[in-house]
């Protein structure tokens, strides 16, 4: 059987540079272009070390109309408002895209105009495009042209909250999340912010009520639970390259105890092998997981607030990037879902 | 004038060696003793070599008579339960004690024996014993012979929602705490869970339920509010030496706005001069705390959820014992509040 | 064709678990058991939640006989003075061993006794064993069943000097070797030293003179060079995971340019496919070979004072230990030498 | 008596920060105005929070003739090549100079031009001006209007060196200095090697032979041993926020054992309050002068090879710049060399 031609647009930040570590592994596909607009011309290994001997490429301009010649699918792994750009052009070559930015994760193009600043140019794709969280939606992704792969704090949160939701065990209107994030998220774009002297050995919150990943985590969880769920979300800035941690507070719609909930989540991601629920009196490490695709859920309850509290750790540029974009493409194409990423967390 | 004689009980853990760093730059104090069970017969500074050439002690075992004669005051950064066996001693003896443990912390001695497994055994000064938060108890500190000081995490938090509660700002029954903390919160004992390798690189929750910080932040709140008060609390650690960042989540009963929150907390803490209230937009760092005795607040309304978000930093070891600790010292004995402590933090 | 049986002696180190986490993804093999005296009776995946769905096995205190049953293969990641009571057993019962141990890298009982402070008490092996170092000893792994796998400095100056001793390109009486390591190569048994408060944000040089990589560095340059050659190598403490930077600094015999250098080393390994040449005016990092078995080596000549400067970066616990212990294994049963190891680095 | 006026020119970097941190605790000293072309018009307690509440000034654009009216003293924390504009100006008005820039410390102006590609704009100045190491130049300093403020790896390598070069104890012709730095002595303009995800967990060696620094340490060395010294040096960048440790490698002359050598440095620093010696088998950690002004010095003697090994520790941008700028205007006006800096280390 020949194998699956693949060509990352966008491939010099952070979830470019991890897509490719872990395409490189993966037994179906070939690697046959890289785009950079910064560093067309270089091999990608100059850009990279870690990356020679494993992958001799250079990169080139993105010439849209090439790369369709080139590639079965790509992933557009771009700065958000540039995607809507070029996927159209891969879709009508028949291309399937893996899109990493947010351009086409928010349902509604007036929540994107308002949150992302600019009016949405692409969207009938919006409409058959697929939110890429394998575990919620497998069936859609299976028959998709092109998935929106999530964000990685919308990962971290909607995974923790999904059985919660469907089964309508806790309330909608005051849902709090506290999520930790490693600096990587921020991307490779330098900035004061992410200076090392500046961001090591402080902790911060940022982004109160302006975080753009907001109105992506209502629709889905609003989605899941049949109802409009309103969060209160902070997110922080941590002095770690990569994980995320998110700590979820929801108020139980009934009495229920941690064990029972550590079931039920059991029991809806059974047929899922990248979430894990830890056992009782456990929580979960963002070390548990990184490197790795994996979501570790850990559970619960204090009784005397009647509130659930749900701890959720991945690596935010595998399961909340680049894995998860890799999940999409296995799913898409018809190969084992767990395809180049069943490989264990790098510890310590 | 002479100066007002000091000792260290204890000085060989992390709260010990910043009292020691505080105390060696204070003007109106002389550090006569030091003890260390473990390090007995050696010289501070050989154990911490950056008080050389800045204090020639020698650790000594405890000996409460001995050190009553000599000082006028104590210090006890002992082990919780170990204090409550030193400390009525040196209160006979008419030596003024500030004591860094939790054994005075705690009103109700049931509760005490609840979470330290062990029975209190000086249930009489516990009555007498004032909470050492200044911004709270000024007055009562100004006549107390025995000071319990606050714990890391109470500090931060209750600092941070005194103004809510006093004012009945918000509801009771149910605060959501989420804590971060930098590593020395854990102390100078070592254990795999504070192993570099273990602990660098990682984000994780602990002691959901279990941590013996809660009940000494139920109290508190309690009073402030007058009613009783009900807290999630989950406490995080994160790979920094120091900090803690605690992000509170807390029930509007009124419709209010982060503007005139502010005003009300500058206004609840307009003669204190630790704590500053970020201007409206802004969030605290740790960093901007970092060995100084400030704790700095940060607020905003989320008008979905009729949420208030507080985010507050302080250094764990300064404002969060042993700066806290001076405070008190300096109240206690007629000093200026800020004497020794009022230096700008180090940045970066 | 039937699978290679491995079992992991001493399986709840650093080292430990970076085999494993090697080894689950290693095609040709299969893991039969693993020996803990301290967690016997445990999963291996409640201590390492990282292993996780990758490894179901319990912890089995060691029984040498048994173990000799159902292995074809052991690797010894026992501490120091523990390997050489167990390996002969598993020599004599027709078991190939890896040792990552000391034990059996110095060639010299005596010497192995003044530096580790106990007669080493399987001498013949000894001599029977080969130093798994198979960029300089391959030919002779193929046929060893007693592997000595080299310490981790070892392995980072060793392989930077090689071609520059087996030239004569550099005097033998003053190599100087300034070598800075990650904290995890102190393994998984905790210390004041490793203490996360203590060397977070701390820079320190260590064991001046007293390494116990010495003896094995001078054993293994000199057999290099023909010649005795003395070194002052001073190691170094950084607050990093992982990773092993080796500064070394060399006399030069003749005069020689960095290019022409490069040129001899790209040819010295050129059949070692873990052997990173930097082209010139290139410096490793060790973030170039984060998690993976290579060795990066960077070379620059100081032509006013005639010494070569190489550096050399490696992964500490991979090609300074556990990596290189598989590509042992991959060399004694006749896999191919990369198999298990041949993926790109995590980064960032 | 009246305060002395003092003016921070470029107040928004690490060392202006640094330069407040201290000033503003220094008790014969005013702060009079700040100059920052772009944060000119901004509170510089809103670009440092640390600073609020013990400055209220703000950012003025560097009107030189302005600022000579208001201060007695300035201090210029510019870019390099910037300094040598402003300086001449403030010395005709007869206000006295500290440069933090290279700009003054390189006696000879071809060389500076060789190093900085630009010529040298004042030349005359170059003659007058001091090398501002209080340990060496201590006399000079009391007379001088304008002193070149020493680098940071300079510093921590000359008082390393200097009784070993003035005592003719070490041959001149092969001196190897490995330094390790913290990431602040970057700066705080923000580079893609600077940012987070990239020097965290890493360990690099940077700017070999091109070091900016080299030349001065040549001219420092050399003056101290009256001849010319040749030096390997290679800088390292270290996931760390402050720090430098430097290891050095010297031949020595004559035989001579650690105790005579730290004998002969305790002697050669008697005079010198910065100045810490270890003890005989003791070597510093950067973690024991962490935001003070000492240096810490450690020694040992490697018999085989003849050479001494010098470990030396600073915190680079206290020592290494804004302490010691200090110290030397403490000198200048006649204060006590320690005033303002004489405090311990923060410790963890």
């Amino acid at each position: 059987m020949s194998m699956l031609k693949v060509a990352i647009v966008g491939s010099t930040g952070y979830t470019g540079v991890e897509l490719l570590r872990i395409l490189i592994k993966h037994p179906e596909i070939e690697i046959v272009a890289l785009t950079s607009e910064r560093f067309a011309g270089q091999k990608i290994s100059d850009i990279f070390p870690s990356l020679e001997s494993h992958l001799g490429l250079k990169c080139q301009k993105l010439d849209v109309k090439e790369i369709s010649k080139m590639a079965d699918l790509v992933f557009l792994a771009l700065p958000h408002t540039m995607s809507m750009t070029a996927a159209p052009y891969f879709i009508e070559s028949g291309v399937k895209v893996v899109d990493l930015s947010a351009d086409y994760r928010l349902k509604e193009s007036q929540i994107y105009q308002k949150w992302y600043k600019k009016e949405h140019t692409s969207k009938n794709l919006l409409e058959s495009s697929v939110y890429g969280l394998p575990e919620l939606y497998r069936e859609q992704i299976k028959e998709a042209d092109l998935i929106a792969n999530p964000g990685c704090y919308p990962t971290s949160i909607i995974l923790a909250l999904a059985p919660l939701l469907k089964k309508e065990i806790v309330e909608l209107g005051d849902i709090i999340i506290d999520s930790k994030s490693g600096i990587s998220g921020a991307g490779r774009k330098t900035a004061l912010d992410f200076h090392f002297p500046e961001c090591n050995e402080n902790i911060k919150a940022y982004g109160l009520g302006t975080h753009r990943h907001i109105p992506e985590i209502e629709q889905e969880l609003s989605e899941l639970a049949q109802g409009k769920v309103i969060i209160s979300f902070v997110p922080h800035l941590i002095p770690t390259t990569r994980g995320i941690l998110s700590t979820i507070y929801a108020k139980l719609c009934e009495r229920i105890n941690s064990k029972e909930l550590i079931d039920i989540y059991k029991d809806f991601y059974k047929d899922d092998c990248f979430v894990k629920i830890c056992d009782e009196g456990k929580m979960p490490n963002t070390k548990d997981v990184l490197t790795t695709n994996y979501c570790s859920l850990g559970l619960a309850v204090n009784e005397k607030a009647n509130r659930v509290i749900v701890v959720s750790a991945i690596d935010n540029l595998v399961k909340g990037a680049s894995g998860q974009a890799v999940q999409n493409m296995n799913i898409m194409c018809g190969f084992e879902e767990a395809m180049g990423l069943d490989y264990p967390a790098v510890f310590p």
